[in-house]
């Protein structure tokens, strides 16, 4: 009998399996079109067996059965727990390790646990390659089912130290809502890498120049794999022509959801992720193709004064933290809202290696939560860090949107702290302009409650 | 028999029945809690007839039957409908008038059309006050069934030149979609409003010098009911005090939920209506008290060039277009995704009077719309606006980040032009990131379709 059955043998599910297999598993595989499954069979590895039917699939494995899923988000994931409903037994445990929604998994997490079936939303960060050889998981459903298939899971998982990038996250849906945001700090911090590049191509530095910069960044606290692989993309050389590649490449970016969950998530949740919004705005925008048209050039810009590289890498390192402070947050507040009781620390930990948000920092944000806070901002070091590289991040913005820069996730980083820190945001005029037009009441300094004032009557 | 029944008899409700009165119609009326029927019958308003019991209520309306429910957004609306059902007929129509999610309008005119009852969601702005003596008024649901209740809203809406202030708006949920939006440009333009206090006050001004400026402001193009309501906010004086009242307000803002509706709505169209999503950010923002206690006073700032009033007039200006224009990109996404076939150029004549965001701009938008335009920056005199008034929104966002002002939404206006105009945005990094670590295809310049590259092989 197999060890473990993987549904879906597209590239992220064929590199699991293999992961799996290399480990010393004995992994039984099952594709929704035969050849995908017979691709891998001609590999000829041992262990591995393939299946026509997944009725056989189903039998060969070892019971309580471990199905390992890889198939797209949506409706074929439901269509796949229909067809395995009547095949499996009590006690079987069925993982999800796609980009599903969050509530999806709450839902699908219910349907199977009425059936006695155990269902994980099993989060997955790293790409093709991470699959094959070790990605960030973040498991999500019943505690004590985990035990089952923990061991599996942690072993096929990058390694930080010889730790596993794999820890139980908590029940129902709370692994992919961490998958979830774990792409929306991704979407920010790529979106800044991508400003740190406008800005300085606008500066005068080549392709090569700025991958070299970004290579000494990384020897920095800004060190991370996004980091890595933009300076890998700009040294890219096009096969086609003479050019670099990044300058053959059309300034437009898609998307695949998890950023948009994410940031309407925060909205949902009333929970300000200003940065990652921003980031997942700033590829909607690009889409915009009737409007940049329109005014493409079309608003004058000024030149903004040449600043020191250091001072662009302080103000990306504040950025880079504000926005993990913004989906850590997201964490805390989700943590609440859905009694989850998510282990801060451990996610953080899962995030070191593997996965594609991989930094430095998580180190810091470990300690930060070690300490018991609920932001990452209130450890010394980030708070530090706020006030010190505060002015590197005004100078890059303000020299930046000078010069007509396209900056939102750096400018929405310093509106961020600015709102923190000023004393006055304004909202007493919200207050005053509410209770006038809508009797929605105001909030009087130093007094308990709320008070409508007949406006206009003292005029 | 009376002419029309209002159910929930708050202040909303009764100014409603007031108004419906007031223009000659007879009016029935019901409330949950008996005693407030019983206040409004304590007028002796001959026309009026309060009722004890749903049953009498509903039997003292002529056929069919035309209720207008005020009760507040979510289930009591459903436990109004649960009741009603009952006791209506084929052809009864049933109207929603509060802010419910367009989504539950949706679902309950499919639940109401299949026992043959008519329903609407009507949209209606204007606070307490405007629905006493003419709001504006958005009604969405079946345009046959529209003929019965047309006259009713049309004659107690607010007019414009004699026109007046309540068109059909297009099938289902519609009318609360519009009057959702309606409110996410709202809370743009207070929050603008509540930007242009910080600049003013920054730059030395008194409230009551604030309120003179915006009082000559309100004989330009940004003329509207927002500039002038803030107007009198700032004059205010405290009752209770020597102060002024602005400034015994907390500096904290609620919301009720339209806001962050519309923003969701936005990311979920996969549109970017970054002005509306800040303005709700920032009231969300002011409610972070761990973090302003944490960071308060914490970041040095600098201090930005007093700015001459015109250009923060005309930065304000282009932003209350900017916004306007989100929110109505919003509606032209929303009628092709929806299959709502929304006439824009109404839905610009309907908010010309009685609701919160009337302003002289509205016309300018009811002429675009004329010319058959997909945005409202097409048309020349808000395109010359973007391109004459940019500088002016530049040196306000960069003179006020330099002094540490939170302006999100004016910043955020700024970095929506500069997206639109400029040549290069760093999207090409974005593709070429997703394309090394998730194989999600570039596109080529000048070339169709999607490609993959093996990155690194070139190093």
């Amino acid at each position: 009998m197999s060890d473990i059955g993987v549904i879906g043998l597209g590239v992220m599910g064929k590199n699991i399996a293999k992961n799996m297999l290399n480990n010393g598993y004995k992994v039984s595989g099952y594709n929704n079109t035969y050849d995908r499954t017979q691709e891998l069979m001609a590999e000829n590895i041992p262990a591995f067996r393939g299946f026509e039917k997944i009725e056989d699939f189903v039998n060969s494995l070892s019971v309580p059965r471990k199905i390992f899923m890889m198939v797209p988000a949506g409706a074929p994931v439901d269509s796949v727990i229909d067809e395995l409903i009547p095949l499996l037994d009590k006690g079987d445990i069925v993982m999800d390790g796609g980009n599903s929604f969050f509530k999806d998994t709450n839902a699908r997490e219910e349907k199977l646990n009425k059936l006695g079936i155990n269902f994980f939303g099993v989060g997955v960060s790293g790409g093709s390659e991470g699959a094959l050889k070790g990605p960030s998981i973040m498991p999500g459903g019943d505690k004590e089912s985990y035990g089952y298939v923990g061991e599996i899971l942690e072993s096929i998982a990058a390694k930080y130290n010889g730790e596993a990038c794999c820890k139980y996250i908590g029940p129902k849906g709370s692994g992919h809502y961490v998958k979830m945001v774990h792409n929306g700090i991704e979407y920010a911090d790529m979106q800044l890498l991508a400003e740190v590049y406008l800005i300085l191509k606008n500066n005068g530095y080549s392709n090569r120049e700025i991958a070299e910069i970004l290579d000494e960044w990384n020897k920095t606290e800004v060190e991370s794999y996004l980091v890595s692989i933009t300076s890998i993309v700009l040294k890219e050389k096009d096969s086609k022509s003479d050019e670099d590649l990044i300058d053959i490449i059309v300034d437009v970016a898609g998307n695949k959801g998890t950023g948009r969950w994410t940031s309407i998530e925060a909205l949902s949740q009333e929970y300000n992720a200003s940065l990652l919004a921003a980031a997942y705005q700033a590829r909607i925008n690009s889409n915009e193709f009737e409007l940049r048209e329109l005014l493409n050039g079309k608003i004058s810009v000024g030149t903004g004064e040449k600043l020191d590289i250091e001072v662009i890498r302080k103000a990306y390192s504040l950025g880079k933290t504000l926005a993990f402070a913004q989906g850590f947050g997201l964490y805390k507040n989700a943590s609440d809202r859905y009694d989850w009781n998510l282990n801060l620390k451990d996610i953080a930990s899962v995030f070191r290696a593997g996965c594609i948000i991989q930094a430095r920092l998580l180190q810091d944000i470990m300690s930060a939560y070690e300490e018991g806070t609920n932001n990452i901002l209130t450890l010394p070091v980030f708070k530090k860090q706020v006030v010190d590289n505060s002015a590197d991040l005004r100078s890059v913005v303000v020299e930046g949107l000078k010069a007509g820069l396209p900056l939102p996730v750096f400018t929405n980083a310093l509106i961020y702290i600015d709102s923190l820190s000023a004393d006055l945001l304004g909202a007493n005029i919200i207050q005053g302009q509410r209770d006038y037009f809508g009797a929605h009441t105001f909030q009087r300094k130093g007094a308990e409650g709320f008070e409508h004032h007949d406006w206009g009557a003292s005029e």
